[in-house]
C-alpha cells in the first residue's frame, strides 16, 4: 500500500509524481480515471526498444481516450481495433488505414464494407463463415487466421472463444485463396497479463509447429500476429517492459527465423501504468460479531469500471490516507444493489483498520480495461470520468 | 423457441403481439432493446391485485426508462431508488417523495442530505457507520434495517452483499434511535428470480423469529419491507403474477400478522416481460473437425446488455427465423473480444442447424438489468439501444 515502481527493474523515481500531484490537488465528486499521456508513450518507447522491427498495433480497446489514441499516431504506433467505431476513432487521429488491422474475428458484414471502404487492408478470421464475408464485402483483402493455442499462463486466459485448431486452420488458408482473398499468415493470443516472458514458450511452441506444417503445406506466410500478453504491475513481480519484449522476441526469432512482418498487440501492457483511479469508501462494516473480515464499500465496482476483478483475476493495488496504520483482512464491494458486484471475497485484502467512510482511495495502474468496461447507468450510476492530464 | 407465453397461466393469447409487430415492422442497426409499457401497467395491476394492501416500491434499477417510471407514477406505484439520480428520476416524473424509498445501504453521504432535502424520509441501513451518515445528513428520518436471510433458492441469490444478522440488527434498531433517527421495521430479500412463492417459506420462516426477538426487546416494528424475487419467465414454469403475490401475502399474514405498513420491491417481476431485444447472428463455426457443439456469435454479449448469463443464472428465450428447422447444440458469445463474453457454454442452447451470419435472433423477456448494464463503448460496440412503444 505504498507507491509502487511501475515494475520490479525501473528506476528509483516515482513515476506517478505527476499522477500524484494532480490527485491532490483536486476533488472529484464521482469515481475517476487519471490518466498520464505522457507515461503512455515512455511505455511505448519500452516496448518499442525490445521488440525491434515488430509493429506495435495498439489494442485501442484497452482504452480508446483519445488523446492516447492521437499520441500514439504521434509516435509512428500502428492500431488493433475490434469494431467499426474504433477503425474509425484511428483513422480520425490521422492513422494510416494501412497500419490499423480489423482483428476481432466476429466482425458484422455491413462493418467489414465500411473499414474496406475507407482503405482497411488486413483483417483476421477464425471461420469459413467469417473469410465468405470478408470476400464478399472486402474483396481480395488480406486475411490472417486465428490459431487456438490452449496452452497459457496468462492471469486473465482467452483460451476457448477464439481461433481454430491446426488442421482447420490451414485449410481456412486454401479455402480464403480459394474465395480470391490473400491469406498472409497467422495470429495467436498467449493470454491477457502474461507476467514472465518465460510463459511464452510452450504457446510459441505450439504455434511453431502448425506454422512449419502450414509451409510445408505450401502455404507462403510473412506475417506473425502475437497477439497481446503484455502484463502490468499489479503487485506481483512483472520484467521491466524492454527485457520483457526483446526476451519475447528472442523466442521468436530462435523458432520462426526472420519473419517478414510481426505484428504485437499490446494493450494493458501500454497503458494500464498510466492511469489511477480516484475513489473513495462508502462504507466500512462487520454483518455480525463473529465476523473476522470487515467489509469496505467503494463507490467504484465491477459495473463501473472494475470488471476485471470478476473471478477476483486481476487484483488491484490500493493506496489510502491511513497506510501505515494496523491493517486488518476486507472483503471488497460496490456501490451498486447487485449481490455480483463483489471486488475481493475469496481472497480478502488488507486495509486499514482505522478506514472509514469519506476516505479517499486510490487504485493503481488501472489505466486498461476500465472506463470503456462501465455500464452507462446500472444503478443510476454514472460511466467512470476520465481526465486526461 | 416458439412464442412462449407470459406465464403458464396466462391467458391464450400472444401477449407479446404488439412487440412482434414493431420488430416485424422495423429494421435495427444495432442491438435493440422494445418496451411495450402497456404490458408493464398490465403486470403491475396483476401484482398489485395479489398484494392486496402491501405497496408496490418498483425497483427502478431494474429499468429506469422514463416512460416506465412516468406510466407507473400515474398508476400510483412507489418507488425503490438505489441512488440519487434513481431518486431525482422518479421526482422529476411527478412521485410523490413520501412515495420515494432510499433502498441502497451504501450511500454517500452526500446524496443522503441531498435526497433528504427533496422530502425523501425512508432510508435503508446494515451497519453503524450508515446509520451515522443518516443521523447526520437527514436528521430524524425514518430508517428500516435490511437482515441478512441466508435460505435462499432464488435463481440469482443475494445472501452476502447485504444486511446483517439478527444481534446486530436488533442492536442496530437501539442505535438508530440513540441516533435520533425513527427505525420502523426490516427489509430482506429473498433473492432475485424466486421462481415459486412456496420457497418465500424458509426466508419468512428465519426473518419472523427476528421479527418477533426485536418487538420482545421493546421495539415497535410498523414496517416489513419483502424486497423483491418476484420471477419472470425464462423457459421455466412460474406461476400467474396475482397468484404468486397472493401466495406470498398469506404466507407474511400467517406470520406476522396485519403489520401496518408492507413494502414490496418488484422490479424483474415488473418489467422483464415487456421487452424483447432484437439481436443478430454475426457468425456460426466450429472449432475444429472434431467439436460437438457450434459456436454462434450475436452481436450483443455479456457487456453490452446480457450481464445477467454471468455463471449462466440467467437463461433467455431465443426466437430465430428458421425455428422449426432440425437443431443442434450450441454455445453461444457475444461480439467483443474478451474471452470472458460468453453467454452460454456450460449448458449449451439448442438452436436450428440452419442459422447463419446476418439472421435475426429475438431475445424474449429482457425487460429487466439489460439496458443499464450495458457499457458505455466497450469494444466500441455502443450501449444497448432502447425503443419504447
Amino acid at each position: 500500500m505504498t507507491v509502487e515502481l511501475a515494475s520490479a527493474d525501473a528506476q528509483p523515481i516515482n513515476v506517478h509524481a505527476r499522477l500524484d500531484a494532480y490527485c491532490a490537488a483536486n476533488t472529484f465528486d464521482q469515481p475517476t480515471l487519471v490518466l498520464d499521456v505522457d507515461l503512455v508513450e515512455q511505455q511505448y518507447h519500452a516496448l518499442k526498444e525490445g521488440l525491434g522491427y515488430a509493429d506495435i498495433h495498439y489494442a485501442v480497446k484497452a482504452n480508446p481516450a483519445e488523446e492516447i489514441i492521437a499520441r500514439l499516431v504521434k509516435l509512428g504506433s500502428h492500431f488493433d481495433a475490434a469494431s467499426k467505431a474504433e477503425v474509425a476513432l484511428c483513422l480520425k487521429h490521422g492513422a494510416d488505414p494501412a497500419h490499423v488491422s480489423f482483428g476481432n474475428t466476429v466482425k458484422r458484414s455491413s462493418d467489414i464494407a465500411w473499414a474496406h471502404a475507407q482503405g482497411i487492408t488486413l483483417f483476421s478470421a477464425d471461420a469459413e463463415q467469417e473469410l465468405e464475408k470478408i470476400a464478399i464485402s472486402a474483396p481480395g483483402a488480406q486475411v490472417y487466421i486465428r490459431l487456438i493455442v490452449e496452452i497459457s499462463q496468462a492471469d486473465w486466459p482467452l483460451s476457448r472463444k477464439f481461433g481454430c485448431d491446426s488442421a482447420t486452420a490451414i485449410r481456412l488458408l486454401s479455402y480464403a485463396k480459394s474465395l480470391g482473398l490473400d491469406p498472409i499468415g497467422f495470429s495467436f493470443h498467449v493470454g491477457s497479463q502474461t507476467r514472465k516472458a518465460a510463459m511464452w514458450g510452450p504457446s510459441l511452441d505450439a504455434l511453431a509447429e502448425i506454422w512449419h506444417a502450414a509451409k510445408a503445406a505450401g502455404h507462403e506466410l510473412t506475417l506473425l500476429n502475437i497477439g497481446g500478453g503484455f502484463p502490468a504491475f499489479y503487485g506481483e513481480t512483472i520484467e521491466a517492459p524492454t527485457d520483457y519484449a526483446s526476451a519475447v522476441m528472442e523466442q521468436i526469432i530462435s523458432r520462426f527465423g526472420k519473419v517478414p512482418r510481426i505484428m504485437a498487440e499490446p494493450g494493458r501492457g501500454l497503458v494500464a501504468e498510466a492511469g489511477v483511479i480516484v475513489s473513495e469508501v462508502l462504507l466500512v462494516s462487520r454483518k455480525s460479531d463473529r465476523d473476522m473480515h470487515r467489509w469496505v464499500y467503494l463507490d467504484i465496482g465491477r459495473f463501473s469500471g472494475l470488471a476485471e476483478t470478476e473471478g477476483e483475476a486481476i487484483r488491484y493495488q490500493f493506496e489510502t490516507p491511513r497506510d501505515g496504520d494496523p491493517v486488518g483482512p476486507c472483503i471488497m464491494a460496490g456501490p451498486s444493489c447487485d449481490s455480483a458486484d463483489v471486488l475481493y471475497e475469496k481472497r480478502p485484502m488488507l486495509l486499514p483498520i482505522s478506514l472509514r467512510a469519506g476516505d479517499r482511495v486510490l487504485i493503481r495502474n488501472t489505466g486498461a480495461y476500465t472506463s470503456t468496461y462501465s455500464s452507462v447507468c446500472f444503478n443510476g450510476f454514472p460511466p467512470l470520468a476520465v481526465v486526461v492530464i
